[in-house]
């Protein structure tokens, strides 16, 4: 999930000295908009240490005609509070129709500190969490409208951060700083699982990057722009749009401003036939000895391939499958749905062919069709796509209770790479039927197919199933990372599997 | 909240004879309407033991083309499903668009039986309970129409039902009758937290009495028809109406069929004058100790009251605060919203006024003016009233959970006392203002007002939270009634907290 923000994101200081006052116009005349309306706006800060919650708040104060805006900041509990139900502190600070609440440190706040320090369980902290959702939906159903944004920075960049912020700014950091740097990554771990619940069509998060101070800013203000028009004006969005995704003003903002999650990929990673040839037998047997385990042991797997056109999944499946005995798994192509298909639920035709124990199924295309290509060619209106988001977590959290591996390949190629692919698909007669003017089509889509996979990896990309980005201009490379990474998820399942017995 | 369903709602044979053709000819040309759509429709029918769940699968097999219909009996898991995840075999069961699923048993099924039997906890339960209001949610989303019936029976009928059936028709018996006839109590316990939890305004629980089971089939023949109307046809359905109201043709089913929970209440109940003293002087005396104890112990309490015009709220109100010191409560009358009030969510001014810990709050008129007379005067839309239900029990659910006691009180009066008590008041120069035009009119609306407080008490009359009804004809018994039901709440909670720090 927070891979999508780390992949460099930065403006330059004039683009933004340029851009923020028109923003910070719309903002004010949206504001009007909003004291017209019956509407009321609670904006959610929160974030990692160090990202620069605080500042965001002074520029949320900036924007805004102040005299409407109040900050909330839940601390510990008062005495008057602590004699009270847990929300009557909120529900306290609710902001009145017309004006504006910012929540820095939120009702999100505490339950995730908790978690982390241990003081609640998992089972204690999701009944938190669902209370939560319960406040939320009531009053988004009552007409607020919630923003909610999630300040990430690496785990290097907030270390060389806070060190380097601890002698200038000391005055303004939290006592509690040291402590969150050490818990980094059980932090972000609790944090992933609460955004993950609590991230729905309705009332999505944003995650932004927040290395560059330039981008934080201005990308807040353009979200917040894009929700207030979408809630106060009629029909501003494009549908092929997330209210995540990135400015619409992009074109602006210089290259760094657009990269997404795929850039962060060496697509110069290549292997020697030699290299390839032995390493893939290597892993080709090792996983041919793990799948035999996996079915003595009754676990199964799901595998699922995604990628551009011609990226190279149904060669990568091929020497995947190759190493697996045919009884042991199953390859579902997922093209056009049937009429039978058509008649229920999209997520029927997969439900349909989840394995059962002790066995393979690897998804050629999956699930994942809906927030991909039936978002960008307009196949699924906008809420269908954006409510799927959910829906598949929700889906293959019953895969991974029961057991089962779930393991998500985006295999990644360079535009250029691609052609040349097509164009020597064209030459050669045995693989000319592969190619349709469709795929020339696709090409012309390229941007928004990156949108697409971008928010896709930010809302479905889990601990527990991760997408695995890879780089594909090397067909060799790809190839065995794929089967490499299989047989590293399967032995760890295995080897839980041991450790449970034990 | 079944006490809804113990009102000796019943039908003549004759009366079902002439109706059921109708309901019947209806039913089908709505499935026919169904096979049109893109919609499909699951009916989930559930309940106690004995009311005649079987009976009702085969009336729907009889009422509808069954060539379209499916009915599924969820019993132990098959080894095929075992082997997947919990979901699948309820996937394998969705209607496809056009069709019918009835299911006999459903996804409610297994967390209720595994909780009766303690193999899973309440945490568990209700994290399984979530995972169904997920699958629900997605369906109707997606265009499916689900109906969920729940048949009740008092203890009492269950009991001589499953006797008296014993020789007769042992065959149809489920192996499972006589271990949930003597676990009675604790089956409805959690079935009604599977109920509440799962009673949202998108897809509401139907609460039939089983009793007679004439009524029982008419009722889920007649709530069949509303909802496939109100789903299938444009607006069908009257905006004070509930989809769980009773049937629209109420009026030729005679008076048996409209009972309400208020007519099971026996409004001769008086106390004479010197009884009245007596009992009311000791039952004073226990309450002004009771709430020093409770301030000592740093417990409050929520009361409310709600009634008809002229029941006598504000007299029994005076006796109980009477008894209490000045310091340790606060009456909250509720009337008209302030302009503040207004600018918020409807719950924002109860959150306000939520005692701190050692006091009581008592509030004269409530939260429920939302399902009393915002929805009989249509001051909120439908939509509103009927997921404020849910919104309502969250909010006591925190109240509860703070350890509050909430207890909530409806006095009940006669038409025809109600009408003396007006009469008293017109004559009487120190009570004239109390009376107005609108009182008058209210009571054109008695048999509106009447099925709200049905409604509300369905909905929201728990274990932890219940509705006490008091007969009020005598002021002097619903006095005495009330000061009395508070002082065992009062006294239930310090115990519960004596035997926890023991």
């Amino acid at each position: 999930m927070f891979e999508v923000a780390e992949v460099g994101r930065s403006i330059s200081r004039t683009v933004y000295k340029n851009l923020e006052p028109d923003l910070h116009f719309r903002l004010l005349s949206l504001q009007q908009k909003l004291r017209d309306s019956s509407r009321s706006l609670i904006i959610i800060v929160s974030g990692v240490e160090g990202a620069g919650k605080g500042a965001v708040v002074d520029r949320l104060n900036y924007w805004f005609d102040s005299r409407d805006v109040r900050t909330h900041a839940f601390w510990d509990e008062t005495d008057e509070e602590r004699e009270r139900p847990r929300f009557w502190r909120f529900w306290r600070s609710l902001p009145a129709r017309g004006t504006v609440s910012v929540m820095f440190t939120s009702w999100y706040s505490q339950p995730i500190t908790d978690r982390v320090f241990g003081k609640i369980d998992d089972s204690e902290f999701e009944s938190q969490l669902e209370q939560v959702e319960d406040l939320e939906h009531t009053l988004i159903q009552d007409g607020t409208i919630i923003v909610k944004f999630w300040y990430h920075l690496s785990k290097t960049e907030q270390a060389s951060r806070l060190e380097a912020d601890a002698p200038i700014s000391q005055f303004k950091q939290s006592p509690f700083v040291g402590q969150y740097a050490r818990l980094y990554d059980h932090f972000t771990t609790v944090s992933e699982m609460a955004i993950r619940q609590s991230d729905s069509g309705i009332s999505p998060w944003h995650i932004i990057e927040a290395t560059d101070h330039y981008y934080r800013n201005l990308t807040t203000a353009q979200i917040l722009v894009n929700v207030l028009e979408e809630n106060l004006e009629s029909s501003a969005t494009s549908p092929v749009e997330a209210p995540r995704a990135p400015p619409r003003i992009a074109g602006q903002l210089g290259q760094k401003a657009q990269r997404t999650v795929l850039d962060t990929l060496d697509l110069s990673r290549a292997l020697s036939r030699m290299d390839y040839e032995s390493q893939l037998a290597a892993a080709q047997k090792r996983l041919h000895t793990l799948a035999w385990q996996m079915y003595h042991q009754h676990r199964n797997a799901v595998l699922v391939f995604e990628g551009w056109d011609a990226a190279g999944k149904g060669s990568a499946i091929r020497r995947l499958t190759a190493a697996v005995d045919a009884r042991l798994y199953r390859v579902i192509p997922v093209g056009k749905p049937t009429d039978e298909e058509l008649a229920h639920h999209y997520l029927w035709r997969f439900w349909r062919h989840v394995p059962r124990s002790g066995f393979l199924t690897i998804y050629d295309r999956s699930w994942y069709g809906r927030v991909l290509v039936e978002r960008v060619e307009g196949l699924a209106d906008r809420d269908a796509w954006l409510r799927s988001y959910r829906e598949i977590n929700s889906f293959e959290e019953h895969l991974l209770d029961h057991g089962t591996a779930v393991l998500k390949f985006w295999i990644h190629v360079s535009q250029e790479e691609q052609q040349r692919r097509f164009k020597a698909r064209e030459k050669d007669p045995r693989k000319q039927h592969k190619l349709t003017a469709e795929d020339w089509r696709n090409r012309e889509k390229w941007h928004h197919y990156k949108l697409a996979v971008n928010d896709m990896v930010a809302h479905t990309s889990t601990a527990q199933a991760p997408w695995l980005l890879v780089a594909g201009n090397d067909k060799k490379y790809a190839r065995v990372t794929i089967i490499n990474s299989v047989c590293d998820r399967l032995a760890q399942l295995l080897q839980t599997d041991t450790e449970d017995s034990s």
